[in-house]
């Protein structure tokens, strides 16, 4: 449909006209994104178990320790939660560039830096949502060979909510790496209805 | 130099001939990323470092344990080898396109195509990439909290071959980006010296 009205050459075309019938999908698709992303931020950072165990008995006694899992104490997590953070921030600044930006379009490299800045955000998301999703899978199972025993079975809370993020940050990832194919994609449709001399 | 030259409309101008100055630079890039990439992967998959330890002491005879630490006992390692590998494999392919490419090109999709895969190449990368870094400093500083201890203290040769191949595949990534940046520019440089009607 796009691509068919972009080829016809019409009377008042210039060349933002040429992205105009798909021009709902790509700021609901971000929206989507943003939401993804903000979700996955804020459930991380809000994850936090506290429990208490009994370490030792001391007659009748119960001797008790308690102890928090906080995302804090994984540097990976850390990392998960500024990317996908800074992801959200992407993804509402360039719905407002998406909004506001023809009127400012002055030497026409806008929709060359929206599809390299969105090249960077899916690799700043797809570094995070790696990152935080092996350090799940050793919380998880552990490591024998490193001697580094799993504690999923101790705080499951947290380890849901943790996987919970990761799910949505995949998802976010997945919506950002079809939103840059389609500002990839239409920095070629910009010039769909132009004759080469 | 290149957009001058490509703003020109010359006379024998076909559309290949506007990113032909630069022609070099992207091949040379090309080569350099998976010159990185190919030993990172390398260094990470013959990485390998057997220990013995004196567990116990009887009588004057040293108790031995032998250990052995391989990339294969991590699977954060695993993922790095083989998202390096697919890079260097990229980077090859994306080689002989770029020679044998024009001859081939049909429906003139080899730019968006080959911007969308360095794209994709990129996600991955960075993905392998920060897993190991962050498994690689769980293994230098261990983590308190999860009471999970360093083993590089006992594995050094290990940590530092790892550490190497992790610095190589960050210098892969970060030409993998200029290399997507140039071909995303491609795609607008391609119509440089076209006319809106």
């Amino acid at each position: 449909m796009a691509s068919e009205a972009g080829e016809k050459p019409e009377s008042g075309s210039k060349l933002v006209m040429a992205t105009k019938p798909q021009s709902w999908v790509l700021p609901m698709l971000r929206l989507l994104a943003f939401s993804a992303t903000a979700s996955a931020a804020l459930v991380m950072a809000l994850n936090k178990q506290t429990k208490t165990f009994v370490v030792a008995t001391i007659g009748n006694t119960p001797l008790k320790a308690t102890l928090t899992a906080k995302f804090q104490h994984t540097p990976a997590f850390v990392f998960f939660v500024i990317v996908n953070g800074m992801a959200s921030l992407h993804s509402l600044l360039m719905l407002a560039v998406d909004f506001i930006g023809p009127k400012y379009d002055i030497i026409g490299l806008r929709f060359l830096v929206i599809a390299i800045l969105d090249m960077l955000n899916v690799a700043l998301l797809s570094g995070g949502a790696s990152a935080a999703a092996f350090m799940g899978q050793l919380g998880k199972n552990g490591n024998s060979h490193a001697r580094w025993n799993k504690i999923c079975d101790k705080f499951d809370t947290f380890c849901d909510h943790g996987g919970g993020a990761m799910i949505a940050s995949f998802i976010g990832l997945a919506l950002l790496m079809i939103i840059t194919a389609i500002s990839i994609n239409k920095l070629k449709n910009q010039f769909n209805n132009c004759v080469v001399p």
